[in-house]
């Protein structure tokens, strides 16, 4: 039987060591039963290419691994701000629009209205522009939120602080992704 | 002849002025033959409802809304961070899951890179975590540039700095949207 199969969402790709980091979590998957697409598994040559002709290269390769995915793994862990990268938030989307589970973990403890009034130095409702800040008990965006809730208890927090290279709550999502796979 | 629905995406949601926002963009829609759709149209009674299941009817009718439009507007203005709204990067995801076009402006004159490295106090490649910075002549992370590209020339930017409530480059993506929409 062919392995199911996972992409691999997250801004691990950012990463030094993002190879490396990419077959633990293909390893993690195959001990489920799964496999694991990694963005940068498309192995392009990206060389003679203008800077935008190869971000649009990596985008075309990024969705044709989603389009071939049974399922979404995502890392929200927040990446430059109070949220998860927009790249991951991008490809959540995606993979909900093709009407296919996400599972998504982060690697950060609080709550995404705390972050976010942390990051503005705000204590109320709003920002300082006038901005509310969305508050309702949910790990970030609610439209990330409710994306993952539609396949499972909801997005999966790890809060042992590994930062980038934690996998606890990774696994949790791979059980949870073979299990929900398992009934498809 | 019913007019073709176009989703209003983008963080305006959080403004004070939020619903006159809505009505200016709506204008101009109908202006070109296009009705849009507004996130806060739903007209939802969150009232009763814990903060979870109220973030997750947020959800729910926004996707609703989504799959009931032709095409999406995103505000991709970056938002608390160098990238724009996660909940807008979601929704754009989901629209081009669905197949559906994606048209985009931006009131930020700086390309990603550099919005990054302003934001991360970089010079160099990596940001003092050792996590890349993006750097494709890009206006945000490639996902998004990718998707906008799909349905036209990329995302608008205008740079005369009216900040949350210029609608210069919108009114270009309604144009654009309207002649998009003629053709299929």
């Amino acid at each position: 039987m062919e392995h199911k199969k996972i992409y691999l969402a997250g801004p691990e790709v950012f990463l030094e060591d993002a190879v490396q980091l990419a077959e633990r979590k293909k390893a993690i998957c195959a001990a489920h039963g799964l496999r694991g697409l990694f963005p940068l598994d498309a192995g392009l040559d990206l060389s003679g290419l203008a800077p935008q002709a190869a971000g649009l290269a990596i985008y075309e390769a990024n969705i044709a691994l989603i389009e071939a995915a049974d399922a979404c793994i995502a890392n929200v862990t927040p990446f430059r701000g109070p949220s998860l990268d927009p790249g991951t938030a991008y490809e959540i989307g995606h993979m909900r629009g093709l009407g296919k589970p996400v599972f998504a973990y982060s690697n950060a403890p609080e709550h995404f209205a705390e972050r976010t009034r942390l990051y503005c130095a705000a204590s109320g409702e709003r920002d300082a522009e006038g901005l509310l800040i969305e508050d309702f008990g949910l790990t970030d965006n609610l439209m990330i939120d409710g994306a993952v809730m539609r396949a499972g208890p909801g997005i999966e927090i790890d809060k042992s602080g590994q930062g980038w290279h934690g996998l606890k709550a990774f696994e949790i999502c791979v059980r949870r992704a073979a299990e929900f796979l398992a009934t498809v």
